[in-house]
């Protein structure tokens, strides 16, 4: 049987609990948000006391199922002041669901004393003192977690953002080479771990038995299915593998929604140069990998080395939204010098599409010229030292904008917008508009269907149809973000319908019950209702479900504007 | 005919326009609030082209009334997010009601070119290039532009703070010696007209004709009592003219509830050196001035010139507020150094309460020790200058709370507290939560009843008739800011019955109405409600009258805590 595990970092004790009835059937996002819900008080100061941080794998996580690796974690979000559940990969999520880990709840906050590193293995669980690791980055600390603790432990860490308590501190999480290349990154929940004094939490599942499985034929028969069916997609199964997210670049630049100099225009003259394919080359020209999972069981493999122009290792997990914060959107066109921000960020512990708004925001205010990679560079590095500018940067976009006085900034409650203009996408622009998690692009991806056309394609320059997609995509998210599986099932779920089936027969067969499409559904409805729930009583209103004003200009080369009325907005999770 | 005049500062065009009948009865904060609620969208950046900075003498001000010549400003705040009116003296306000100028509405941002001064005059209105005071702070500022355009001129001017456009920057009015002493303090109003590009605004009376009086001998008889009330009222009369209203160190820190040290106790161990009685000594020793009126009809006198050891004008205008602020708030004990910082807050333009919250903060957080005058002189210097740490204290309590990781933050709805522990004094402590200015004493000045005793007196320990209380002031402050009268006029109305009926009279005999009572308190909830229904727009909930979480700890000496439950707190403004 699962448990709940409650460190208190005040006193640095630790308690196991058994699952509320009521918990039993969530799992990744839907847990930690209802815990959340539940237990943090929504006018709470984020780092203050009474907010916990939440740590839970998904309900398919840890079983024989392709993709299902995927950690949530969640919190009350010193980015948005609203609730936040954020996801990563890495080696943790398995780990604690083979200990039988259902979720971590991290509270209190510890006035005095240094960071503690926590360890949770078969034997119990430590707390450490963290005083070697406090002040490293997340590749040191993580390198060393591995010496100590030995290789192949899971990793969950903050690096000098997280511990300074920044909005923009993401937190990180060893890839399968121990590397920081993966994190819960949006929402700043990093500071909220700096805030409960935790630099690290160490998983070690040696000795741990495989987790249960109420019917392994079924189970074995639907996840043999459910590979195979990622696997034939062409973006799973090629388009991601080959290129990694970045294969995105060209096709969303053609669709003239890639935003370039702070959200001005839909194309980039230098996107070729970004382009996932001109990195594939890259890399195989440096010795670096094109092809890796960011956890055990991933058959999808989006991930990547790049190396430098020496071939040396730069960095890793080197993605689409990245790329374009950094590029794109800043009009910085060198890979290499997009690479050596990406690494930084990886090692401070800092969101990458927060932090690419910002430098647009910093570019905007004429602090840091346009274009500039060694600017942007050196302006990242302050993030770590105790010059007063890395604290405006690390604090991200939201707040730079209030230092400069610029108001030309890309967020929604606070949350810098990702990599697609919501006037050539608009589908994905509901989501950014209405998502409880504020601007972001993974709570229900319209780009999928308006952009890649998957489930019969859509158009991402009209309203037409676009209301209810955000809104079933954000419900199906929700439910997906709980499962632990990866958001690039999406793919093949929306142009299969056996796919879902597969997802749902797994539920089933691992916990023995009898699932259908619409628990699924209502799950999904559930876990916003909780969300949306938090947030209402955390303050937010309808006036937070709006866009930047500037969205109002015209986009080139398609010269659309963001053309819907509040109350088209409002109708978007309206009915859940 | 009174006329609304509108500044485009894209075209550098004005225009004249007669005031709509539904406006015609307002003034001061009643019509600032309406012409925002009615004309600025609430979701508005409050940096960006559709807000409105909005500056409206009262209704009595030009009259000869005592105590009329207060000016409103108001526009949506850049430190709150809401609604805000802030008021000051200075000789703005009644300059402009000579020139029958109902209220100055500055529209549109310029994309380009420097900053400009307004001159509004007789012979109308001049649009004139600012480049030779562009970056100069109020003094100088003010200076140059009595050489320029005669000694005595109104001007109302922002320093660098303002230019930056940084939240805690405020409007500074030369007062009748030509310094910045007097300032719309509260909400970041510079930073409203910094990003309109306006520099100044310069009004020259000089052959305007008197303000019209409907009934010239009710309204002198009506004004000779109401001059005398407010002499006959020891507070207004005696304790005000004599120690300014620094007089209220010793008072607030006998009653326990004198935030001292980022409101961790209610008493000042120093609170002696910082009093109103020690100030008036030291002005006496070095040959200041202890009664000034900050505009020509004051017959309250609570300003004053403060010199140096040396005997040289340091700073003047020197309040309670902002000694609380930089003093017991900050644990600094030197008066003059307190000075240094008041005098840079009046040049630069930033508003010393937030300023002070601010450098408590800054101290909690570890930057500058607590108690250190040197240290903190040296951080509100930097807002001068390219210093980032200048950006991130010249935005405010909550903004560096935020850059520092602190969350220990006294402020509501992003705006720092004034000079009374709300647990020590319950009703000023419901306003700050509940007005619709953000933590605000104005607003509802329990404190006159609480601790001074007007109106019968009251418990500020207790909760019993504080909601009440609150509310009740909320009110009628709403009305009396309308008016144009200074606040101070409310300990005689308090304890007067007659002095409200007074302030009727002048009203009534000003513009030949027949106002009673009942209309006044109308017009107060009306600005109110105007006011709240802005908030509501901008998305503002009951979650954002909230006091920050601290406030539950127990305050020495009395050991009181905030003990209101939500939704007595909801009670407050609930019927309106």
């Amino acid at each position: 049987m699962s448990k709940i595990l409650r460190l208190n970092m005040v006193d640095k004790s630790f308690r196991w609990e058994d699952v509320k009835p009521d918990w039993q059937g969530l799992g990744g996002r839907a847990l930690t948000s209802r815990i959340v819900r539940e237990e943090v008080p929504p006018t709470c100061h984020p780092l203050g006391a009474a907010n916990k941080l939440v740590v839970a794998p998904g309900l398919l996580t840890g079983a024989p199922a392709a993709n299902a690796g995927r950690i949530s974690v969640g919190g009350k979000s010193p980015l948005t002041g609203g609730i936040k559940e954020s996801n990563s990969g890495g080696l943790v999520s398995i780990k604690l669901a083979r200990l039988g880990v259902k979720a971590v709840v991290v509270e209190g906050r510890p006035e005095n004393g240094g960071f503690s590193v926590v360890k949770i293995s078969k034997d119990g669980v430590e707390f450490l003192p963290a005083d070697e690791f406090a002040g490293l980055g997340n590749y040191d600390t993580m390198a060393r977690l591995w010496e100590r603790f030995g290789k192949g432990v899971g990793v969950m860490s903050i690096g000098q953002a997280g511990e300074k308590r920044l909005m923009g501190a993401s937190i990180h999480f060893a890839d399968p080479a121990g590397r920081p290349g993966r994190a819960a990154g949006r929402g700043g929940l990093g500071a909220l771990m700096g805030s409960k004094k935790l630099k690290a939490l160490v998983v070690d599942d040696a000795g741990a038995d495989p987790v249960p499985l109420a019917d392994r034929e079924k189970f074995k028969e639907a996840s043999r299915k459910w590979a195979k069916y990622l696997m034939e997609h062409p973006v799973s199964g090629q388009a991601l593998p080959a290129y990694g997210t970045a294969v995105l670049i060209n096709i969303v630049n053609e669709a003239g929604a890639l935003p370039t100099q702070n959200f001005r225009g839909g194309r980039f003259e230098f996107a070729e140069d970004i382009s996932g394919e001109h990195m594939a080359e890259l890399i195989k020209q440096r010795g670096g990998k094109t092809k890796e999972g960011c956890h055990p069981g991933c058959v999808i493999q989006c991930s990547q080395t790049y190396h430098d122009k020496e071939g040396k290792y730069l960095t890793s997990g080197f993605e689409y939204e990245t790329i374009w914060a950094l590029g794109a959107n800043t009009l910085i066109r060198y890979l290499d010098e997009i690479a050596v921000i990406d690494r930084l960020c990886d090692d401070y512990g800092l969101d990458t599409i927060e932090m690419g708004c910002t430098l647009g925001v910093l570019m905007e205010g004429g602090v840091i010229p346009w274009g500039s990679g060694p600017a942007a560079i050196e302006m990242v590095r302050k993030v770590a030292t105790d010059d007063p500018w890395g604290r405006i940067v690390g604090n991200g976009s939201v707040f730079t904008g209030q230092a400069l006085g610029v108001d030309r900034v890309p967020a929604v409650k606070g949350q810098g917008l990702p990599a697609y203009d919501p006037r050539a996408e608009k589908g994905v622009g509901l989501t950014f508009a209405t998502s409880p998690m504020g601007g972001d692009h993974t709570a229900g991806y319209g780009v999928a269907v308006n952009l890649l056309g998957c489930a019969g394609g859509g158009n991402p320059l009209k309203k037409e149809g676009n209301i209810e997609l955000s809104r079933n995509l954000q419900v199906a998210t929700a439910a997906i973000d709980s499962t632990g599986l990866c958001l690039f099932v999406a793919f093949a779920v929306l142009d299969n319908p056996d796919a879902l089936q597969c997802i749902i027969d797994m539920i089933n067969a691992r916990y023995g019950l009898s699932l259908t499409g619409d628990d699924v559904t209502a799950l999904g409805r559930q876990v916003l209702k909780d969300e949306r729930s938090f947030n209402r009583d955390a303050g937010f209103t309808k006036a937070q479900d709006r866009l930047p004003e500037f969205f109002k200009e015209n986009l080139k080369p398609h010269n659309v504007t963001w053309d819907f009325t509040d109350e088209e907005v409002d109708q978007v999770l309206a009915d859940l």
